[in-house]
């Protein structure tokens, strides 16, 4: 991303704990600190700081910026946080005069290239103080101010939970084409990739996945999820809004992750003593 | 279908019992005939007949053809027909010595101008002798022989009941959206659909009908569906595969048009009877 900013002509100055992130930075021609207080030294203010940490890492660094940064000074959370704690943090660097914007940003391994989706959540005219690194960010068209605090990342997490969905339907559909017999899942795939109404980025990528190891047979079966998807079925529970898809896609996760599979021995053990496999 | 293998070069000859679908094709400047009697005499042997017509109909004009067309003709199956038909069909042309190939078709509206995704079930050698008609109809890659009869209208089908599962998975996403304050659920899909993962052809087309009404106050709820999910889900059954995205998908199909609402009448009742909203 700061390459990204860089080679659209502003300059970057980044900050990372890791000895090696720094060393990276630096080979690739970006400014670099150890430190957020170096940081924040290096920067004139008004600054914009972005940060773009693990979510259980976010609010110690937005408490550190806190206690660093001066008034009108802008705090961007580019990460995966859960919207539900962007409006307290706002209010706490608020109470220091400092603004705060919350962008959900997607675009995976592939957006430094193409350039990332980002939803802003927060007041437009902070938005509007960093358009130009938006914009820079941003593949065309795809910025936007979404709503008030904690909608960018809201955003962010109902996009991650469609994606559960989306991926998992493809991966259905593959199950179901792999067990017919003398049909090759990779080339019908590929046909729906090419020019079929199911093509999307995410069917690039799965068939990518498929082509490099048809057999599959270097992975493993326990899917992993980030927390978006959990966060985004605890809402929809909450406001009592059917999403039947979506949970589908997240629940299809945990079984995969059920090794010791309790649930299932209890359903083989009242089998048997219900005198089992003839009618239950 | 027929304009773009007349744009590519090839001699078209059309037929229809609708008088103003002749008219429409013969305006177009397509050759097109009233019935297939017509069609068959204006064709020279070998002859490769493209049948394009809804699944019902499809089982008399097979059978119709057959009394019509001579050894080595071929019929290509181009509807939505359900695969387990495919073989007796083959079967029961080929006792006539007639050559048969299902394919499945997809690219709705925009086909005609982007190319159709095609996967062909049959013959290897049926397929070459109409490849210049598949290259011409088919977007660039998109067209394969995927597996024996029968296999390119099973890929169809899983194709569009992947297509259910992705499209719910919008729309479930798009609910969470729309219950939010203060957020405006079409920005939202844009920015998705401009450079988010989770961007896609369905997801540009539920963007345009959106676009065309933010409300959604012109359309009903009642979900509509061919027949290729239920299919799906059939095989799904029989051979004891989970698809729980593209069952969910289905079901909630057939709940959008459930007016009469017969299970949630019975809940309702049977809440009341136990004593009701307190526990149960």
């Amino acid at each position: 991303m700061a390459r990204r900013i860089t080679e659209a002509g502003h300059e970057v100055v980044g900050a990372d704990s890791s000895a090696d992130a720094v060393e990276r930075a630096r080979a690739a021609g970006i400014t670099a600190t150890g430190s957020l207080a170096d940081l924040v030294a290096a920067l004139a203010p008004p600054r914009a700081v972005w940060v773009m940490v693990p979510p259980p890492l976010t609010g110690g660094v937005l408490d550190e910026l806190a206690g660093l940064l001066e008034e009108d000074d802008l705090v961007v959370d580019g990460g995966n946080s859960d919207w539900r704690e962007a409006a307290g943090r706002a209010e706490r660097l608020a109470a220091a005069g400092i603004r705060f914007l919350d962008v959900g940003v997607s675009g995976g391994q592939w957006g430094w290239r193409h350039g990332y989706g980002l939803t802003v959540g927060g007041a437009a005219e902070d938005a509007e103080r960093i358009e130009p690194v938006l914009t820079a960010l941003a593949a065309p068209g795809a910025v936007a101010v979404v709503g008030p605090t904690g909608s960018g990342h809201f955003v962010k997490a109902v996009h991650n939970a469609v994606e559960y969905g989306l991926m998992q339907a493809y991966a259905e559909g593959f199950a179901l084409l792999s067990a017919r017999d003398g049909l090759d899942p990779l080339t019908a795939l590929r046909v729906w990739q090419a020019g079929c109404s199911a093509r999307s980025f995410l069917l690039e990528q799965t068939v990518d996945a498929l082509a490099a190891d048809p057999a599959l047979s270097g992975v493993g079966t326990a899917v992993a999820d980030s927390g978006m998807g959990r966060w985004t079925a605890e809402e929809a529970v909450r406001q009592g809004i059917a999403t039947p898809v979506l949970t589908a896609a997240l629940q299809a996760r945990f079984t995969s992750r059920d090794d010791d599979r309790a649930a299932n021995r209890l359903l083989v053990a009242a089998r048997a003593q219900i005198g089992g496999h003839a009618h239950a």
